[in-house]
């Protein structure tokens, strides 16, 4: 069975890094490519780093282009992706890495993308309580965001065990690939070697009330989310220092056994041995997340920490793994563990 | 009036930015230079950007060459300043950038440095409340760390207007030099570049007790600190990002005020406009601090945000200012607010 | 006296940095500020670096708004120059950071440029032969581009010397910030960040007549030049690799004996002791040049590697420098040879 | 049919390519890890984004340990090859990362590494003329230098041709990986971030009579090279800026001619589209080879630039290549011509 895959947005960084990821697994056979401003050119001038599909050249978004495929992903601009998957029928696979059917919420999603809500999709992270069973079979994913991502499994094994208070605390560093490709000053090389800086402060960020749906969802209750979002100059990746205050009783074992009962059997999130951090090159290119925890007794707080590649397990790889699970074959087919360092 | 200054640990990095900026003070002249493994090298070879003194050579850390001067700045590891500042006159103004002094409470040093308790020096952050006063005739100077500077100078108007409650939550993310020129495998380059990752998780980091002091004097009250510092893929900078919760009654226009109020008059802190935020590539080589606050409603939370150089404002910018006020120079002489950017 | 500057193009990267070494001048006042498409915004928005002008509004590029200066520098898109220069008087020091009148053939201007030649000014790179004495007095300053300053200070003393033959290659690695402020996709900090790249190559790089003046000036004749030109992973710094097969005879102390001599008294070029070759970092936000030199006996060629700070010496540094000369300050005025490092 | 592979050395950069390559190749099994000073510790804590070997542990590198393996690779230290490698039995596939068995002149190798020459073993480039043949069913393979690799493929086709001139000039930019995990003071994040600069200057490079080696075969008659290396703020990759004045007759269509077919049926060497340049991210992982070519017709020199990824192609990757023709095995297995980019 060979699985026929197209890739609307192909001229992007989340498409690129999917082509990358379909390039590698068995199963998939990649079909039409897409790109509005881009359509006409060959890929090789656009992802060079693509070697093996250098010569292909992408076509118009259209329902037609899209038509005749198993699985058809969307990696488009936020807001675009309802138009074009409304077009394609039910029984194709629609995996959308935007935003568009992330959140249950129609009031947060109008909040905060100032639209109307286009709907609700199984939610594409395996690893949250109950998130394989969603997504078994089903024939609509959305993609959680990268942020998301990281910091939806830094927390949700304390919330789920009953041993942070619900009011979180989100740092976050990411490199420049998770703001696009579309060029701004702001994101220029001269601007961003050498700068941290953040940006989104104070309760504004898109993807917060995606933490606060996953995290309420894990602590049976409504958590309140901090989140402040910063730009590091590398390419990719992104480290969560998440904490939270510890409920009474929590002790350095308990939450320790948490985590490690959490993940025990996860095939790409790694708790770390004690004493090792994780560290975003560590990832890079894997879909591998890693997390440490401490708790800091003095200030009592439960800390927890992850690395993911912001475009791997924080988007495409997130998306070909629950791709995996839709279509019932094993989850870890074309994806990988290993990073590449240094 | 030229005041003679000789730098202890002339060839690590703090001791290089200090040398940087005394070449551009008009008050000073550059006396005896010391470096214990580096002795009897040329300074051209150990600092090559400072042409102006290539072929001065480093001499042994004695009391004997250190004597003769105005000032003696030690730029040495932890716990090796006591030795040497007991040796030097109490005519001398000493200004320690090594942790040794910075503490009040000696038990506090204990627990994070391992060590008995060497003493408590007049403070070198002039921004904070009395801070001035602190200093002015001063023979001896303890600098602050780099990380309590940013932090302190992000948080203490909070604290002082009655705007936060007494938890703050900060993480921070400085670039490899404040590690120090020591060669480890985790500060190559191949490992640094494009990684961010975490260290001292946990209440563990030796500037913790330091920003515990400077907050709870703000606040007049116990102020607990969570505290993460991670190393980010820069050669300089440290970005600050604190948090607690909003008290009772605060809004985005009291929160603004108090820090209008705390930086009006001050030369090197500058709160930016509403709109933009710090950046450390702003801040790169100048003895500037940017600071910029938000009020998270949602999260009933206050955010605060500094950006510095490490090695300028951070250590070798704030000696310089200190010393200027010690020794009743104007603040300034000698420091920049003008960044080296991009 | 204060000397009244005016700087059309504040807004970029050239702009940007002849500003931040302006505020550091003891003779120079600035006076208006231009820019065109960003007429009308804070300074502090677009330079937030430059804090002392924050509040500094930019100015329209016109003739009335130029008026009145005694110095008036053009950081302007290449062909621009010319049109606002004929508008400004005899009396009014213009220093064209452009390469509108670099060249004196107009037939390279024309074939490398695609538009007619606006003429020849008197060259800013003093450090040339006969350099000094064209630039006394002048009223108008063509500085030199950046490579051609790297390149023709590693270069000219050989060919000026007879060691080198007249056949020059040369391969240089600049900084980003060398591309300018304006957003291209290739520029993105995601696209450069570890990545190597050329361009411009095969002898089609605007820069390389400017070089074979400049070299064949000093050979008495004709010097063909190879050069390519790499974008490197860093916002500043240029690292020219320079070589050319050695004329009959030339030893390795004869070589260093030529570069001794021509650097014995420049203030800001520094041939490195043996044994110590020239870092862009070393160089970091410094009008200083380092070189260095070896002679190759097995493939019977001379090397000389430059280092400069493509915005400093190689731009901004070089035109204020020019400026001193011409207005007969002291050259060294307002500039340093101290870099910002690590 | 598993290929039981021994990895001695893999706690450095090149063990640990190695190990990333390995674990992708469908073909071999992994078998003794080891490494001198690190014997006795997890590889997760030396290696750790190589997860799914987190929990072995490092042996000793002993006769004994490496025995029973079908390939035992050798990522060792300069000069300690030789005598691991004669422990091994002839039946055994010893494939040697280091030095020591690839130069065939004695005078040379004695020369430039200052040590006894241990011998001359076949040589790991099976582009080269006559590569393939030399490595199939070799029980023993002298993997290339990492500049020679790029720099071989980039001037070989030019010299087999009879289009370049007998005398090559070489500037190659190389990520800091190169210069290997041994932590020094040069090497530190906080040197190279913002740093270009050159080492080996003037024909003293190790690699230098390798190139002459390879490029002398392909040409018939002595190359010289003027080689000069530079340190680039990048973990990985090379860019090699290779040219020679060309021959009586060259044009553009012959040049391009020549190239396109040498590399027409080449797996890993990719001659770009017209307008295309290498790039070191498009290669950055994987065991692609990027070439282009230009003719400067003014100054009359053939320009060949190359990028390859220094761990994968220029070491771990070529070993893998070498080793699979060596055994037989389809040449491209477990490689990888997708680079990870942005």
């Amino acid at each position: 069975m060979a699985v026929r895959a197209a890739v609307a947005g192909a001229s992007g960084y989340a498409g690129g890094e999917l082509l990358r990821l379909l390039l590698a697994h068995p199963e998939v056979e990649i079909g039409a490519l897409t790109g509005n401003s881009n359509a006409g050119q060959r890929l090789g001038a656009l992802q060079p780093h693509l070697l093996p599909l250098a010569d292909r050249v992408l076509q118009e978004t259209t329902a037609d282009v899209l038509a005749g495929h198993d699985v058809v992903f969307l990696a488009l601009p936020h807001g675009q992706s309802a138009a074009v998957a409304e077009q394609l029928g039910p029984e194709v696979l629609v995996v959308d890495m935007g935003a568009d059917f992330r959140l249950a919420n129609a009031g947060d999603w109008e909040r905060f993308y100032g639209s109307p809500h286009a709907g609700t999709w199984p939610y594409g992270l395996p690893e949250l309580p109950g998130g394989r069973a969603a997504l078994e079979g089903s024939k609509r994913i959305a993609v959680p965001g990268c942020y998301p991502t990281a910091v939806s499994l830094a927390l949700f094994p304390a919330y789920a065990a009953g041993l942070a208070e619900a009011e979180a605390v989100i740092v976050a560093a990411s490199g420049t690939s998770g703001a696009g490709k579309a060029p701004k000053p702001n994101l220029l090389g001269s601007e961003v070697m050498g700068s941290m800086s953040p940006y989104g402060v104070g309760g504004v960020h898109r993807h917060t009330p995606e933490m606060i749906q996953n995290l309420s969802a894990a602590a049976g209750e409504r958590v309140s989310v901090s989140f402040t979002p910063t730009l590091a100059p590398m390419p990719r990746g992104i480290l969560a220092t998440c904490s939270a205050k510890a409920t009474a009783g929590v002790t350095r074992e308990s939450l320790r056994a948490a985590y490690d009962k959490a993940y025990a059997d996860e095939p790409f999130v790694h708790l770390l041995p004690e004493g090792q951090w994780p560290a975003t090159a560590s990832v890079y290119g894997s879909n591998a997340v890693q997390v440490q925890v401490a708790y800091d007794e003095a200030a009592g707080r439960v800390i927890v920490i992850s690395a993911i590649d912001n475009l791997t397990k924080g988007t495409a790889g997130g998306a070909v793994q629950s791709m995996n699970i839709a279509l019932r074959l094993p989850e870890e087919l074309g994806l990988s563990t290993i990073g590449v360092a240094p």
